[in-house]
C-alpha cells in the first residue's frame, strides 16, 4: 500500500510517500506554495516526479480547521476539497487533519524523529503521554496518549493558542498591558508566536525608552542568538521564560511522562539559548512544591522538517490497522 | 462478575457493588471515616453488611497519587495497601486510580450521572472528548476522550491545581500580589478551592477595608448564595469569573466537544450563583476570536455523589474487556 502524505503550511507544502504506515524520508520533497497555483498543482508535480500514477490514501497535515470534506489554510487563500484530491491524485481515500494533530500522531514514532535532548527527567515512563507544543505563525500543542487498555494511542487536539497568558509580577504586569492594548485580552499566542517576539521586544525597547531597530521576530531571535543586541537578548529571555512556563503549566494538563517536546519555528530559531540559558528551564520547573515532579519529565527539542509528513503516516498506519 | 467501587475522601468514604460494568446504585453507601480506624475497617464493615463474602475485584479511587501497589491519601494519614485490600476483600484484583482519574471515567457513563445543563451549547458532539474540572479541597480536571480508531476510551490525568493562574487587569494583579505572598507563586487552587474563596474574599475585605467576618469557605459560599453578605457575594463573582476563565482555557486544551462537567464541592455549593449569575459563562466565553467556538461547548454540573463510584465501574468494565 502506498500513500501520499503532505503538510501544508501556508509558504511551503512537503510531501513524501508512506508504505504500510512508515514515510520513506528519502521521498520527501518540499515546494514552495508561490510556484503553485494551488494545492493539487503541487501533488501532480510530486507524483509525476515520483512516478506515481495513483495512490491508496492521501493524508494532508494543515493549520486550519478541518472536516471530512477538506479546509481552507488559515494564512493562504487555498482551499482543498476531497473530490478533487480524490481526482486529481486518483486516490481511494483522502484524509485531513490539523498540523498539530500531525504532529502528535507523529510521537507515536518518536525514534524516527530528528530530535535533540535538552532534559533528560527521568529518562521517560513507557505507555505514558508524549506532548508536542509549538511557537511558530502560531502556537499550539498536542498530546498523544496510548490507552490504557489495548495501547491503541489517542491523539488530544487543542487551540492552546488562544488560552489566557499566564503572567506574574509587576515586570509581566506591565506586558500583560502591552500585549492586551489591541484586543483588550492577552493571549498565549499573543507573546508566543513570531509576531509575539516582536510585541515583547517592542515592548522591552519601550521601557528603555529606545527606538526598536527590528520589525522581524526572525532578526530578533537572530540576534538574541548571536548576542548582539541587548534588547533583542532580553526579549528571547522573556520569551523562553514565557515558553517554559506555559510548557510547565501544559505538562501539568496532559502529564506527559514520556516526554515534552518543543516544536516551532521560533523555538527552533532560538534553540541555542533554549539550551544554554537557564529562562525556559527555571520557569518550566517552577510549580511550587511539584518541583519535583516537575524534574521527571524529560525534554526534547523536535527539529525535524518531516515530523508532520511521520505524523500522517502514523495517521494511516492506525486508521488501516482499525479497519 | 460483582466488584466492589470505592471513592476514598479525606471525610467520607463512599463504597457500591459493581455487576458487569455498571454501579448498582441501590447498594451504595457512605462512611464516615472518622468513625473506622483504617480503609480496611470500612471495607470489612461493607461487605458484611452487604454480604459479600469475596468479590472478583476492588477498584479504589482517592485524591492522590496512587501506584499498582497502593497510595497514601492525600487529606488523612491512611495508607491503603494492595496486598491488605485483597486478603481483607478476598479479591482477586485491586487498582488504585486516582480520584479526577475516576471522575474522567464516569464520562464513559454520563447518561447514568445525575447532572444539570448550564449552557446548551450546540447540543454536543457524539464520539469527541468530554472534559470534568471541579474546585474542591483542591482543584483538578481530567478528560475523556475516545479513541478515534477504535472507539475505546482513553482518560488524561492531569495535576491542574498547580497550573500557573492566569489573571488579567489591575484589579486581579492586585489579588495575584495577595495570593502569592505565601508561597511566592499563584496556583491555580491558591484560588479555585475552599480556601482559595477564603483568601479571595479576605482580599474583598481588605480592598473595601473592612474586618472578614468568617473562616470558613462554607460559609463564605452560604452567605454569597444568600446574597446576605456583600463582601461574600463580591468573592464569589471574582471565583466563578477566575473559574469561568480558566474552564474555557481548558476547553481550549481538550476540546471536548461532547460537554464540560463541572464538579467539586466549592462548586457545587456555589451552584444558585453559577446557574443565575453572567460571572462564569461571560469569562468561560471571553476569548477573542475563538469566541464562537467557545459557544459550541455544552456546560452541565455534575452534582452526582456517585460519580467516583460510576467512574470506578467503568474503569473496571474497560479493563476487564481489554484481558
Amino acid at each position: 500500500m502506498i500513500a501520499l502524505a503532505c503538510d501544508v503550511g501556508g509558504t511551503n507544502t512537503r510531501m513524501g510517500l508512506v508504505h504500510e504506515g512508515l514515510l520513506l524520508t528519502e521521498t520527501v520533497a518540499i515546494y514552495r506554495n508561490d510556484d503553485f497555483a494551488d494545492f493539487y498543482a503541487v501533488a501532480a508535480a510530486y507524483l509525476a516526479r515520483a512516478g506515481q500514477a495513483s495512490v491508496d490514501a492521501v493524508c494532508i497535515a494543515l493549520a486550519s480547521v478541518t472536516t471530512a470534506e477538506g479546509a481552507t489554510l488559515t494564512n493562504r487563500d487555498w482551499t482543498i476539497e476531497r473530490g478533487r484530491v480524490l481526482t486529481g491524485c486518483r486516490a481511494e481515500r483522502v484524509e485531513f487533519i490539523n498540523d498539530f494533530e500531525a504532529l502528535g500522531f507523529s510521537l507515536g514514532q518518536a525514534e524516527k524523529l530528528r530530535t535533540r535532548r535538552l532534559a533528560q527527567g527521568d529518562g521517560g515512563t513507557k505507555g505514558a503521554p508524549r506532548l508536542v507544543l509549538g511557537a511558530g505563525t502560531g502556537f499550539n500543542a498536542a498530546a498523544w496518549c496510548p490507552s490504557l487498555f489495548d495501547g491503541v494511542p489517542h491523539v488530544v487536539a487543542a487551540e492552546c493558542g488562544h488560552m489566557t497568558l499566564a503572567l506574574a509580577g509587576a515586570e509581566e504586569f506591565s506586558l500583560q498591558e502591552a500585549l492586551s492594548r489591541i484586543n483588550g485580552r492577552a493571549s498565549v499566542e499573543r507573546a508566543l508566536s513570531g509576531n509575539g517576539l516582536v510585541s515583547i521586544y517592542r515592548w522591552q525597547c519601550a521601557r528603555e525608552g529606545v527606538e526598536p531597530r527590528f520589525d522581524a521576530g526572525a532578526d530578533i531571535s537572530r540576534c538574541a542568538v548571536a548576542h548582539s543586541d541587548d534588547r533583542c537578548l532580553a526579549a528571547a529571555n522573556v520569551f523562553l521564560r514565557l515558553l517554559g512556563r506555559l510548557a510547565g503549566d501544559l505538562a501539568l494538563a496532559y502529564l506527559p511522562y514520556d516526554g515534552v517536546y518543543l516544536a516551532g519555528g521560533v523555538t527552533r530559531a532560538l534553540a541555542p539559548l533554549l539550551e544554554s540559558g537557564p529562562a525556559f528551564r527555571q520557569a518550566f520547573g517552577a510549580k511550587g512544591r511539584m518541583a519535583g515532579l516537575m524534574e521527571r519529565f524529560p525534554v526534547h527539542l523536535l527539529s525535524d522538517d518531516a515530523s508532520a509528513l511521520h505524523g500522517c503516516a502514523e495517521w494511516m498506519r492506525l486508521s488501516a490497522a482499525a479497519r
